[in-house]
């Protein structure tokens, strides 16, 4: 990549994340304390209406609605499919203001703790992953690569794009702490890419360890698709502490232990996120790696 | 009060909150758990086109449809106030078949722990409270009276009502410890109100510590309505705990902290519960007692 001219920072994408939604709101009206002397950055609200309403989304999820086809389909007519043509229009690679960095800010139920998710490994992502790592030892690196959904978020726009999920946070509160920690996450990016455009960057880059996306497990249900088992208490809130074979996974209602029977030491990750429950998903399992950078 | 005959056990009455909609869902399909020798009990899914939907409600908060007016208005047609009336038709004083006591199942993303809430102080009610606090140490007891909203809610269906609170709980997930504390407290108090029949109960009741509502207190807003500040970090997930003059209480999206400048030690509950912030809500502040019952 060449200089960096313009820095999107998005938040509400999700109506019921209320830490980057309010960020957000705060950024607009003073948008001085996200500029740097060598880019312009621009804070955008993804789904307004969802967030007058204190939901995810109006009709469909804004941020599985950037497929390319869907994007330059003209029969996709709901709310979120106009939000996200809007955007694309705005800020996609043939739109007016292309971006060239992208920050998304979101929350999950999960406890997840300061996590960056990577769409795809360019090195540029992984540099600015592992330096924010250093930085800042709470943070943990989760690529999505392979789960089918990175080119469907917003993080599809640009090659330079990440989001934030800080959590546990409930939807429709405002948590203090996790809007400070997406805050200073937000302003130690912003410094990263400012030393990238000034060249003083240190080196070398450290190593990164990196959760990469396996696959999502579905809670176990009945033929109606009705759930028949709540994650286990001994996994509730154990994202990205190792589950080996044998480890208990799901609790049924009659008190009946489901446990993971694969063979392979994982890495749970979005365990028990409310969203995920109408997309089947549990939890998701990642594989963890270290990738030396330099 | 003589004998108990019909017991109903309510969930789902907020379609987010999961602990109680799937603790009914297991009561439907095995009714005998929660059967005893001397009365019946029914089990009863409060508002299931909002769980479908997984949201508070549709129209109207149902538990707040339970005002007698608003029962006899003809004129009130939404889902909610029908599901109202057809729940008054069905167990109301007039009804078809008029419930002794209710049990309505709820969760907050509060950090409330296990509470029982009291519409009223009738001794029957303060008994049982003081009785299961003496069983579950856990359990805090708090007194919805003055709330202004104890009349609307399904608790005003029967003088014999209490509701358990369980919390913190995100919405819209089943959270594992929340369902097994919720299951344990109910089969507390229907082990109770047998014991109450068969005239087992120990003797001398013990006191009771009660929570007493005082007052809500909204968060910070400008003139548009919208939110300024956040619950304090040292005020988040304190609930119960004492809120002397001088804490803080708020903090601003610019960092400054708002204290509690009154003049009377509270106990703040209910802090941060995502259903409230479109009631004007941030925490309520109660009075502890300490009340003698035999």
């Amino acid at each position: 990549m060449q200089q960096i001219h313009r820095v999107v920072v998005v938040g509400g994408m999700h109506g019921n994340e209320f830490t980057g939604a309010y960020l957000i709101k705060k950024l607009e009206r003073s948008p001085h304390l996200i500029q740097r002397s060598s880019f312009e950055t621009l804070p955008l609200f993804g789904n307004p209406q969802a967030f007058q309403k204190v939901r995810r989304y109006i009709d469909i999820d804004l941020n599985r609605s950037f497929l390319r086809q869907d994007l330059d389909n003209t029969a996709l007519t709901s709310y979120e499919s106009q939000r996200a043509k809007a955007i694309d229009r705005q800020f996609g690679a043939a739109g007016e203001t292309p971006v060239d960095v992208l920050l998304d800010l979101h929350t999950t139920t999960a406890n997840m703790g300061q996590t960056l998710i990577l769409a795809n490994l360019h090195p540029f992502n992984l540099q600015l992953a592992a330096w924010l790592c250093a930085q800042n030892p709470q943070v943990r690196v989760l690529s999505w690569l392979n789960s089918g959904w990175q080119d469907a978020s917003i993080k599809s726009l640009c090659t330079f794009s990440f989001s934030i999920e800080v959590g546990p946070v409930a939807q429709g509160i405002l948590y203090a702490d996790a809007v400070l920690q997406t805050e200073a996450l937000l302003h130690q990016v912003l410094d990263y890419l400012e030393a990238y455009n000034q060249a003083t960057l240190p080196n070398p880059t450290p190593p990164l360890t990196l959760y990469q996306y396996i696959k999502a497990i579905d809670y176990p249900r009945n033929d109606q698709g009705e759930i028949q088992a709540m994650i286990h208490p001994h996994l509730q809130f154990r994202d990205y502490q190792a589950l080996n074979p044998g480890d208990p996974l799901f609790l049924t209602f009659d008190n009946q232990t489901i446990c993971y029977e694969e063979e392979a030491t994982v890495y749970p990750v979005f365990v028990n996120e409310a969203a995920y429950y109408e997309k089947g998903i549990a939890l998701c399992l990642t594989q963890k790696q270290r990738i030396a950078l330099s």
